[in-house]
């Protein structure tokens, strides 16, 4: 089997044009690094394209029996992986995926605890509550129109593979609200101002929402005004805030019945 | 008063190198990017060493006065502005600061809330967790021989000044620990396993200790063994794990009295 050794081969360019927008969205794939996103991509069924390995690696045994002949897989060359790799030690274990962009359902929301993110900013932040989020039973999160892309490289790095195991959906966050206080699920703003509610103190749920603002910002006035509370994390030393990452796991595992 | 326009400039030569650990500890320096960062350096009595400022800028008047002729100002232009700083669009306010080490003190931990970091790797991990121990209310935090260099650019982005607020000790955690445990303050581990106690079980503390570790590999296992007690959160979802630093968030606020 052929190995792909030059940095200048088409294809190469073209994997290194996942880690733009434009060119994730000329593709319609992302891209990712490393054994054990790839296997959870592979175990939760995604949609590969392409499976990059350095011939007689570690992982080139378990790779072709979790594949098992379904998904193409192609041979590169160390020099090749590491220029792909952001990490100084790359495991050498690629997959091109196809994006199957995050949805708008009303249908979803009817139960279960949802993360709402308002234009949060930072991928490490984004990528981290994604993964907050799974680890807190949540049954998924809704992505508002001005949160970063999530198939940058930095927020799938930081999900860890959690894109998988939860429900990502899209829209505008206003509706969601509406549609989940019709249904009678709380929905909870976050503020820093101690006219909000102390966040120890409205219980735990099965069935709501939590939204998280952006890094500088926070969350919208028009969005507070519509959610049925705004929660506050008691600041007891001199720091001005927490990070937002932070404070959604604070409050994600708090509020979670 | 001259302006420094050229990139070239030995000076601006030197500041670029606070980037670099060499650079730190050749020049004994580390270096802050930003009004926010600058204006607390200055009001928490850090010894500077030079500040820069680009000319009529929104910030001249408010530094000349917090800074009343104390420390050098050193005027640079928009473009020297732009190679220092990491941000897309910098506020053309910098600060050299004196390195003041993280100390050895066992007087220190005879009271109040600790956190203690067993060679956490990443800069921003690291930075966040001083942040929301600061948030938090603790007294400070406890850097074990192999965690990273407290003066990267990136954890001092994330500490957001945080270090100005909270004591910063240094040393071998496990003869902390010992000091510590003879006081009757309890230590707790954190370990990623379902025999270690739920978090939420142990109660709240005014005086104790909280041992966050590495993240791939965890607290060390002869810290573990040294402990009062360890703890695990309960993961619900299918995430194998929670980032570092939201696990300290949870934790220290879950502890802390």
């Amino acid at each position: 089997m052929k190995i792909i050794r030059s940095v200048q081969n088409k294809q190469v360019k073209a994997w290194h044009k996942l880690a733009t927008k434009k060119g994730r969205i000329l593709q319609h794939s992302y891209f990712l690094d490393g054994w054990h996103l790839v296997k959870e991509a592979l175990l939760s069924g995604q949609k590969i394209t392409q499976l990059l390995l350095v011939p007689n690696s570690k992982y080139t045994e378990k790779l072709k029996e979790i594949n098992n002949g379904k998904n193409e897989m192609v041979l590169i060359s160390e020099e090749v992986a590491r220029t792909l790799s952001d990490t100084p030690s790359p495991q050498g274990v690629f997959a091109i995926v196809s994006i199957e962009k995050p949805v708008f359902s009303f249908a979803e929301v009817k139960n279960g605890a949802w993360l709402l993110l308002d234009a949060v900013q930072d991928p490490g932040n984004i990528g981290t509550m994604v993964r907050t989020a799974d680890a807190a039973g949540f049954k998924g999160v809704i992505f508002g129109k001005k949160t970063a892309d999530i198939y940058q490289p930095k927020v799938i790095r930081a999900m860890q593979g959690s894109q998988f195991h939860i429900s990502l959906l899209e829209g505008e966050l206003l509706d969601y609200i509406t549609e989940m206080k019709e249904r009678k699920i709380p929905v909870f703003g976050t503020e820093l101002s101690k006219t909000a509610r102390t966040y120890t103190e409205v219980g735990k749920f099965e069935n709501f929402g939590l939204i998280m603002g952006n890094e500088g910002n926070g969350v919208q006035s028009d969005i507070l005004k519509m959610s049925t509370a705004n929660l506050y994390i008691p600041i007891k030393g001199k720091a001005e805030s927490l990070n937002v990452a932070v404070a959604a796991g604070i409050l994600m595992f708090q509020l979670k019945k």
